[in-house]
């Protein structure tokens, strides 16, 4: 069903953009594609803006004339500062910006599950717990949750932000069983997260349905996301491919997991590579 | 399973009253059925009793002999206040004045969405939220809430409060894809409410199982109702039909909706209709 | 310091509304007093208007021209149904509809602890707990409570709500050592209601600075209420006059004391005096 | 999917203790029994260590070479105090001390409902309130889910503290239609309980998926849980057999149903069978 | 003024049993002190029962004839395991027994802050929080909160549990400059929860009016305690004598202090003495 | 009483600057003073550096050689966003990275109020409450919140945010009244903020001890902060000099005041300045 004229998507040619060209396309006539990569052989309903979202006139040009945004651009895991600054830092505050500018009501923001990484997974948090971001990279997604709390209470631009948490084609390790989100049921997220009649400034974890959530979504039914898919049918072959976890490892201590342990990047021991 | 000797239920003549009088024929004897319209037909478990509830008198004599109280009767939607006042206000508290001296020990009360409305969707308020009526009609049932509560710390008469969203035979615009319940449902929550083995002075929602709840019935799942239906198979067919909910509209800011928006009773420009 | 042109003084002929008279005669060029019985020789700042709040016209006129309504009127303990229903149900509802139409923008309710009478001592309710009303007289506190509320949301008619716990010329029983509030801090409590910058919908404690608090103000800073006095100097002769509280009696149990223990109006033992 | 080395699991010749050496056994290569009791024919995978929990020495020499704990020993219902001082309070002691000293890492503690007995149903009570022990036999828990907690926050002993609510082979009375948990469902708690990659010092009922939940898991998600059976298949059969509830009954006034209304052991009315 | 007849104090014969012994005087005709240590020259209005608490008959014996019990026995500091069951746990139960069978309405618990000793300092906790015991002699005071929990719901034996933070002549070390309760403060808490008309089950914490509280008491005003006395004299001269506090140390991290260091009794390098 | 070798004290130049160098003068052996503005005659405990904070090797530089950074630099009100990026969000970054790298142990931070400025007057916001930012400026300070969060969580340099109101030599308008901190009760907070003994990540309002909080530090009082001012001797004189606060107003409505009513910076009719 065509809710939309036209959806801007940023971040299109990453993995998760990859998965929502193809979700989104029921949504709207048309869906305009933002990456700084160049992005080939665009489909009928879409339109390609090549941009850094770091360059504010271009982002306010590529905003005009769209209806909703979904934001999944910006650095994608931890970074170095100037990186983190650039592309997230002022990338959000250009859309924002543009989005005020341009009057578009409802942005769906690709927030993570790092701008709360350092809540313990016994905790379990829900959506109303503080920020406590466990990297530069989570850091700048609380920036932009507070960002959008602003031009929502000011602005009345409204946002869904989706914490998600580990969105990849299979789960990989122990702890991606619990914190997994299967493609499908990203897709399932922004289509409820842009559909629900009001989300004003909005937060909602993005996990599939798996045995053992570390994170709550009990104050977020509002937006009518319902996983169908889960970490069933991997967790013998994770369990037994993957060495466990130890409990005081910040990977299952924390609902950030190994990105609370990771090292600053100025740090010359500093490797974002998650641990073997 | 028949659980009780007589039923009194009062509103029966009304749209839910009637579907109550077959729902619940299975769980007593006899259903006493109460209206000030006159019902036709009784069928041969039933047996009426035509009155109104503002004369007290006559509610003393008709609740006599009853095991259980299904209080649906009073103004079903915004009135004027002196209807308010006589139907609801007066109504229910002689219901509670007979049910105290006849000893009956348990009354469903027909509470509504509207004792809350002023909450926001987003806020997804629970069944401990403070009261924000929208209405003369929400303040009515607010101060029935109140006498139950009084009249179990005192009286020990129990009640289930149900907060009713929107019940009808199917769901009529954008707002009730969300507040909908089913008649079936319906039922369900009342024979729920009827046979908790105890529920002293409790609330609860009354949706079905559908996208997007904007209430949460976390604390009241002591009441063991499990909804049935919800509004999948009807989504694509209101959504186009209907014109798009402004977030800031009262229709999708509170969880009330456009009874936020109603205009006193006494104002000119009152209209109790639902917008176009 | 004069903050008003005219307050309307509902109550204004019972013990509080005396104290009233001169209390607040600081913060307003006129004092339009109102009763159901007369009051005799007014000063020169005062205007008196005899007549019953449960006669809407005369409460109409009585409103027009004032800046803020100080309602202290409505019956003053428990009572039989019809005379609260009257005095107090169908009274607040006359001023709130009166303040609506005249554009009065702020109300100050004498609503009580009895609102919220059958909440334990022990658990120290703050102004956030729900209604749990012990008497008729409480009900219909909580009525208007969720009138002010209505009024609030929909018309924009600002109240605070004092729960008032025990106010006399000097404790008079162990239970009033701690809920004890002296005329001269009524006066503060209802002078920082009228003069905050904004209170919205607000609830608000009325006692002294006594020891062992019993209710908690901790969510009501913003009114500015400062009390001044306190039960200390009461203490050793109220404890030898009277005898010790038994705990389990409603006495001690409960924040609403004896109303909680009340027979209903209608039982041939009821007896509305306080226990000897 | 073999976590394990050696499990030990303690009181293994009760009822729960014989459906757990079945249910457990695919978790470890060995399963190591404990009881006072004689535990005949053990399997290929069972070693039995027959002593007493009290026995300091004997629980430290069995607690050698162990991977984890599942520590269903101890009084299983309310006895004298001197036998729930032996067996629960210094047996869980001697349990810990023996898990410190000998670095196992991870015990899954049969607590109970009757840690938090006299929370009312209608409160439907979460894993964060406070102890409300109704018996000996809950006091006895209380202390042992504080003893955990100390061992966690210390010495870095994890544990899952089970709140059995009613387990057995079906639902014998109507609190247990709400209360039940069926064997199967106790396996699956167990093994949830024991492969959490990181629990900490956790709580969790232990209920089936029944109409009607009493209490609330919506904190414990964390342990991945998922209850399969209910009792609905019981309901109108036992519904039919058993006199109904009185609400003012502990049966159906407290969590801790007839617990609550037992006569102290030393009492010459104690009777520790439950009510006809 | 006296209150009562007979005060049984525990403990008498520590240090704060002698101020105790002095400071409740006034409150009752006759003080019973109890210690296993014996008590030379008691006062007139004093009579001394020497006994063990775990001594049960002894225990019974002594109890009779009292209205009330400040019990202030029991291990004052860490022990080895053996020394606190028989003193706090069995001593405790045997105390809460005597007073059930002899009808004693009111006991006065000298818990501590070592009950939740293992809560942060910069998260303030209130006297609803979960117990966190840092030792044996918290987890022993744990026990007896619970024990009093169980006394009065099912017996309606009242308790205050005192959550004493530091009780000495003056504060000793930088961590008591904010934990400390003087002697004085003692007397006035000890009389507060004596004679509050109604307690119930209630805990506060225990500490004098300093700057820099830990602990919060905002739930426990209703005991009426007003701490007169405060370490402001005290802290350039501690400060200075002392080394400043590292906010990692257990010292300065949880509210149990260094408690939360200590090694097991049963550890060779266990030293219950505070660090130097 | 000294107890710091050196404290950085940045913004040294501006009002509160000037303010705390004399103030923190017993603190340390050596202030030294950082501003991007030139300091003038700096005292004997006083050195200057004299940099801006969006040069991050200057800051790194400056950084060394201190025991405690007081940071009180950035942008002081709304600005343009490339100054409020410059100054505040790349500036905190440098002290914040610099504190790492030097092993700096503590920051006291200038937060503000209107990180939270959008929560409404009468919901009295807590140290807990989601931050609202309602500026640019507010929303940099909730971006050093955060980043103050981050780097306890991962790198332990603690941090007070002191959410500052109205800090003025007296107040001057009708809202400022309430929100008033006057300079030596700021120079108390930031004494008791560098002192406390463990402070984490730790929040805390900065308000003098007025009538009408709107403002809770209720879980914060581990600081130790004392205020020993408050507006009570300016109180007629600004309500007859300043016109009332209509409620509906920023100004009154929000803990923000009018900053909640400051258009953005680009907008053309933009004015920073203070209604009249």
């Amino acid at each position: 069903m065509q809710h939309f004229e036209r959806i801007l998507l940023t971040g299109a040619a990453g993995d998760l953009g990859t998965v929502l060209r193809k979700g989104l396309a029921p949504l709207a006539k048309t869906l305009r594609l933002n990456d700084r990569e160049p992005i080939a052989n665009p489909a009928d309903n879409e339109e390609v803006v090549q941009c850094d979202l770091a360059d504010m006139q271009a982002v306010f040009d590529m905003v005009a004339d769209t209806d909703a945004i979904v934001h999944f651009g910006g650095a994608s895991r931890e970074r170095a500062w100037q990186d983190v600054l650039d592309s997230t830092i002022r990338g959000s505050y250009h859309i924002y910006e543009a989005a005020r500018k341009h009057g578009v009501k409802r942005i769906i923001y690709a927030s993570s599950i790092h701008a709360v990484g350092f809540h313990t997974t016994e905790s379990v948090p829900d959506t109303r717990v503080a920020h406590r971001p466990d990297t530069l990279y989570g850091l700048s997604k609380c920036f932009t949750e507070d960002l959008a709390s602003l031009y929502w209470d000011k602005y009345k631009v409204e946002t869904v932000c989706l914490r998600i948490c580990s969105c990849f084609t299979e789960p990989q390790d122990r702890r991606q069983l619990f914190s997994y989100m299967s493609y499908d049921d990203c897709v399932r997220l922004v289509e409820a997260a842009l559909t629900a009649p009001r989300v004003g400034h909005s937060i909602i974890y993005g996990t599939s349905d798996n045995r053992g959530k570390v994170v709550s979504n009990v104050h977020a039914t509002h937006i009518g996301y319902r996983p169908q898919d889960n970490t069933d049918a991997h967790f013998e072959k994770v369990w037994k491919a993957k060495p466990p976890l130890d409990r005081e490892e910040a990977q299952a201590k924390y609902v950030g997991g190994w990105f609370c342990d990771l090292k600053h990047p100025d740090d010359p021991e500093y490797n974002p590579d998650p641990p073997a």
